[in-house]
């Protein structure tokens, strides 16, 4: 695994030249060494939705481990100015704080806190663009490829997206769609990476290339006998791809061999999955599955999937990796204490003001294990019995008929992971086990109902303090 | 520049798994070597603009030099059970192929070849999906971030987008937004790869951990002062930030600093920006410049200077490195001759029918060196004297009055680089060149004027008769 060390050993230049700029400043002003805590939390779910799927935390965590200063990263530092005794401290740097989070492949909501990064100052404010970058994208594309499982009932999933994927993110953009429920990727370099599931099928310039569709067929499964499934819309799918592709079956079953499916890439899905299945099936090719392409989302599937389209294989690309239509998941990374004190961003805006203080999340489950509320708690009281609204003062939620379990959990200590890594296909299925507890009016894609995120009486009176303290400071000034 | 040669030294397995699997059945079927050519180009502008700026160039020409298969991905496509003969063949690959492309930076529309790929059947093959995936989403970025300077006129534009990009996209996404007329980028990495200017302010965590705003401003310029941009909105702009900055800036003025500027991050910007500039100007600090920042986009900036907002910097982040609303560019990478013949891909839809051939693009100027009309012939014939809509049969235009220059150029022979690398700040300026010659009805952002795109008459002979000889072949069957 050579190359997925490379992948994730980034420069600490990965960042905001400001993280730099404000280093500097810390050291100089003696701040850099005192103690911080800063959490990671989003405020928006993209695409409608009424979930996230958190991932990324697992290149996440062995970026953190490398991370470190080379000598050209200083040179480039001093070029641009920065001081001989900031760069001698970097020089030695490596990052020991302390990592708090939710597992990789949690269903995660609104406002709580998901990682929690204790350090010194420096460091943990240093690291703030790399995990927003690795984590606001891979947590978007998981998202959106759980919404295209849900929409997929147990049909095949695979990621098609490379070529249309934003540069290099085409490789973490293969992970988190298979944590999202994906069953295998196109990417080859992204399958060896992670250990994911390889998949694949032919291009139309193979066949334009041989001229003849059925010689062309027929030249692909002899050499790939093992993955022979042909492309059938080069020319027109019903009259010359399908025709072609089940003579070619035919030859295929006379030596023995096996035609694995046909692929359609273009024109009504719909109807032609179903025409398609019927040739197949009359030719006595009943094994052959129908893979189908072109611009698919979790809303045609759907579609797809009602008309009772008999497609087994669905290869989706653009907009899983670009996660359309948001493209982006608006999470942020704040400070919440430091040197022992709790502090906030304030804004006009309730929603857009911070939780000070040290916190965990708290989740409560009925008695089949759904989940029903999340409680974000300081983390040096007991289980919240009540919590209340983050934004609305009269409403509150009972919480004592419900089990808990608590979600964030130490995972680096010191700069050192505390657990073994973790595969995609293990994270994968704590998503499938995690998903099956969310009560499925989170799920559906109109209007899903708000799940519950509350704030311990505690942390909210904490919060309204902190907040009137400032108000009084400006208003009274 | 170490780390931009391992930014681009791509493994060939970072493609699709097709890609070799066609591969070996070319070698398998005596075609790999045979030879053929194979165009990018796109179907759709993005934005409902009226062009793209084509980027990504002189990554992929690193790529393909650098593309060898290693010991490790032969081992993994052996574990895939491709044939011993197979992997012998691609031990000893590497591009040999020449490339025609346009100039990177080059303003271009749908249809046009803007890369054109001259090569063996398998090597040409093999770099579909890489090609794809560099020049796709640059030029969809470098497309909206044009977007965003036309919008900004000669105010500053920094890119702040890493932590909102498509993990390590962010570093290519740098890149493309200076092709398209960005100034600066917060983004280090990226800033060093690629030889940018970097820029930035500071964070709100910054204020908050030194509690008192005014000394954090004072901390932070003291180990700053060349990047002494004050954030002002950590607790109250108008009451807290901006007079702290005031006095911050007039400290500074005493010991002969001077206040760079101050960045608004929330709020009304149009509003706050005017009250700070009056402010900044009533208080002898009228070098101060103003940053604003928040969820920016082309449309948003050019209200806010529609609105006389006095912002002299512009940080844009997420819709920069997302390409929102559409957050993909359609290009696709198609087949054109094989071993001398022309070939193309069929379609019910005519736009999405191929064109056949060896094809160079012409460009008309008028008089003044303004964009007319580009005319896509086959490279074996003369400059043609008319060109004709590629789907409206009646519809013409003669180019005889026009000045003409032919945009595709060989930029690689036999896998050889044939000029040295261009810089980004080169590209940029040929972008800003080939804008200005763009006639403004292209440019304006509400229903753009079509850019004339035609094929020459030999072209359109050529397609429409293969064209009809695959119709009979069907409609005869």
């Amino acid at each position: 695994m050579k190359a997925t060390t490379e992948l994730f050993n980034l420069s600490p230049l990965y960042t905001d030249l400001y993280q730099i700029a404000m280093g500097q400043a810390y050291l100089m002003d003696g701040t850099a060494e005192k103690p911080a805590v800063f959490d990671y939390f989003f405020r928006t779910i993209p695409f409608g939705g009424g979930y996230v799927i958190f991932a990324g935390l697992e290149p996440l965590l062995q970026s953190l481990e490398n991370l470190q200063f080379e000598a050209e990263d200083l040179d480039y530092l001093r070029e641009l100015g920065f001081q001989p005794d900031y760069l001698a401290f970097l020089k030695d740097f490596r990052f020991s704080g302390d990592v708090y989070s939710m597992k990789e492949g949690e269903v995660v909501f609104p406002l709580e806190p998901v990682i929690r990064v204790e350090g010194r100052l420096f460091e943990a404010q240093l690291v703030e663009t790399l995990l927003l970058n690795l984590i606001n994208y891979q947590s978007l594309v998981a998202t959106k490829a759980s919404r295209m499982r849900l929409a997929a009932g147990n049909r095949v999933l695979s990621d098609f997206g490379l070529r249309r994927a934003p540069a290099q993110g085409g490789l973490l953009a293969a992970r988190a769609a298979i944590i999202g429920g994906f069953d295998s990727t196109s990417n080859l370099e992204a399958a060896r990476l992670f250990g994911l599931e390889p998949a694949g099928t032919m291009a139309h310039s193979f066949i334009e290339s041989h001229g003849e569709e059925f010689q062309a067929f027929m030249k692909f499964v002899e050499a790939n006998p093992e993955r022979a499934i042909l492309l059938v819309d080069t020319y027109d799918t019903l009259r010359s791809g399908l025709p072609n592709a089940i003579r070619a079956g035919l030859e295929m079953k006379k030596k023995g061999l096996k035609l694995r499916g046909i692929r359609l890439d273009s024109g009504d899905l719909a109807y032609l999955s179903k025409k398609a299945r019927a040739l197949l099936d009359a030719a006595g090719l009943k094994e052959a599955k129908i893979v189908a392409s072109n611009l698919l989302d979790e809303q045609v599937i759907r579609s797809l999937i009602e008309q009772e389209a008999p497609i087994d294989i669905f290869g989706v690309g653009t907009k899983l990796v670009t996660g359309v239509p948001d493209a982006a998941l608006d999470g942020v990374y704040k400070l919440s204490v430091f040197d022992g004190q709790p502090r906030m961003k304030l804004s006009d805006n309730l929603t857009k003001t911070t939780l000070p203080g040290r916190k965990q999340v708290a989740r409560f489950q009925d008695e089949q294990g759904l989940f029903m509320a999340d409680a974000i708690q300081l983390t040096d009281e007991g289980l919240p019995e009540r919590m209340f609204h983050p934004v609305e003062p009269g409403k509150s939620l009972d919480l004592r008929i419900y089990r808990d379990e608590s979600l964030l959990e130490k995972v680096m200590a010191g700069g050192q992971r505390l657990k073994a890594e973790q595969s995609v296909s293990q994270i994968a299925a704590y998503t499938r086990q995690r998903l099956q507890q969310l009560p499925p009016e989170h799920k559906r894609f109109e209007f899903p109902h708000v799940y519950k995120v509350g704030l311990s009486q505690r942390l909210l009176t904490l919060r309204n303090e902190l907040m009137e303290k400032y108000k009084e400071k400006f208003e009274g000034g």
